[in-house]
């Protein structure tokens, strides 16, 4: 079966944000003053093939533990679906 | 009225995705063969005051495609809630 799996890795809450804060300037100098605690993360979108969805859900939350995020200072989200040919 | 955006901005199909074949080699390389097709993106999350849902959604997109986003190169999704103090 095939799925597709999204990750989400968001720096831990109370982990400065440098890249944020970068970007919450810009926005204030362009005028969007009310734009508050920006932060930035990354996402990972890819195939994989398993026997359910539950194999690859669990294998998708292996490989972000192990390679896409860091565990000390980043959270992750891992949605997977179906994919549907 | 107080409002969270979460803007996730990835390639354009067809861009490509060095960030993305380089996490997909590293994946290989530590026995995770049959994931695929890895693309990379980033996310971000900001609050915003808005007197409606509807103008705080506006004026993420508006930040997306003016700032976030190279809209030639990328694609992105925005959705917005409401914070619930």
């Amino acid at each position: 079966m095939r799925c597709k799996a999204s990750v989400v890795v968001k720096l831990r809450k109370g982990v400065l944000d440098p890249q944020g804060a970068a970007v919450e300037g810009a926005l204030r100098s362009m005028g969007y003053a009310d734009a508050a605690g920006v932060r930035v993360g990354k996402c990972f979108e890819f195939g994989l093939e398993a026997a359910s969805l539950d194999e690859a859900r669990n294998r998708a939350v292996e490989i972000s533990r192990r390679i896409l995020a860091n565990p000390v200072l980043e959270d992750f989200t891992v949605e997977v679906q179906p994919v549907v040919d």
